[in-house]
């Protein structure tokens, strides 16, 4: 998860609070490599269980999210190799280069890091729409408040 | 994952190109239900396997992006009852609303969905620094090349 929670829970409490280094199971060295991942400044990528982060990707021209994906190392590696954002595909078990047959391309011109470096902020240059249906963003609906959902 | 990868692979080659309808095991109602999901007016959110889905936040005043986390249906319902984000957090296995402890709660202002449906941007009114460490957005560094982060 990008931020950890809060110590305490007064609205669903289940437990004393504790700091999520002082967790049950989470130990010394766990603590002293959540420091160095939050404070220090190693590039130290938290995967999942699955070998994945999560990449949100904007555009550099004027920040607006176009999309989320996931990286394994191997994306990540040539997302740096190439300059074009790559992804693993969790349906088909993949690495794909995003716009590799459509020409959409993401150009990388930043990454950042979140605190707990589980998940990436991909700012990039689109050579098109980034979403496969032709919208600029693959966030072209709103959700309203019954439920219905609304181009934007 | 937010956008499905394109139908052919020239550079990764390990299947043949199919629509993402016509995989193997995908069948005709899967197929129904995914051109639902993009196409139509109803929010039909997909869990993943551990019920999660993935929520983006910006700020609702310049679109930076503030952080990642993730919400079960417990979690989507309390931030629609409340107006308030609410998180699943996946190493306390607990509902948790953002800013509880700290006071900087996240006010809901809209909500938009990507075309599969599983994940979602929040777009919303920060009470004060989003990150736990104080820093207002928690992508508060950059990877450099070398694998090096620096503070933005």
């Amino acid at each position: 998860m990008a931020c950890r929670p809060p110590r305490s829970n007064k609205l669903y409490h289940m437990e004393p609070p504790q700091s999520h280094c002082a967790r049950p199971g989470h130990g010394l060295i766990a603590g002293i490599m959540d420091n160095e991942r939050e404070q220090g400044s190693k590039f130290l990528p938290k995967f999942d269980a699955a070998g994945l982060l999560a990449a949100i990707v904007t555009d550099a021209g004027d920040g607006a999210v176009l999309m989320l994906g996931y990286m394994n190392q191997s994306a990540y590696d040539a997302t740096r190799a190439t300059g074009l954002v790559h992804f693993y595909s969790r349906s088909r078990d993949r690495l794909w280069q995003k716009g590799e047959s459509s020409g959409n391309v993401l150009r990388v011109e930043d990454i950042h890091i979140d605190c707990d470096q589980d998940a990436l902020l991909i700012i990039a240059s689109p050579a098109g729409p980034t979403c496969h249906t032709g919208e600029r963003s693959c966030f072209y609906r709103r959700v309203a408040e019954d439920g219905s959902l609304q181009r934007i």
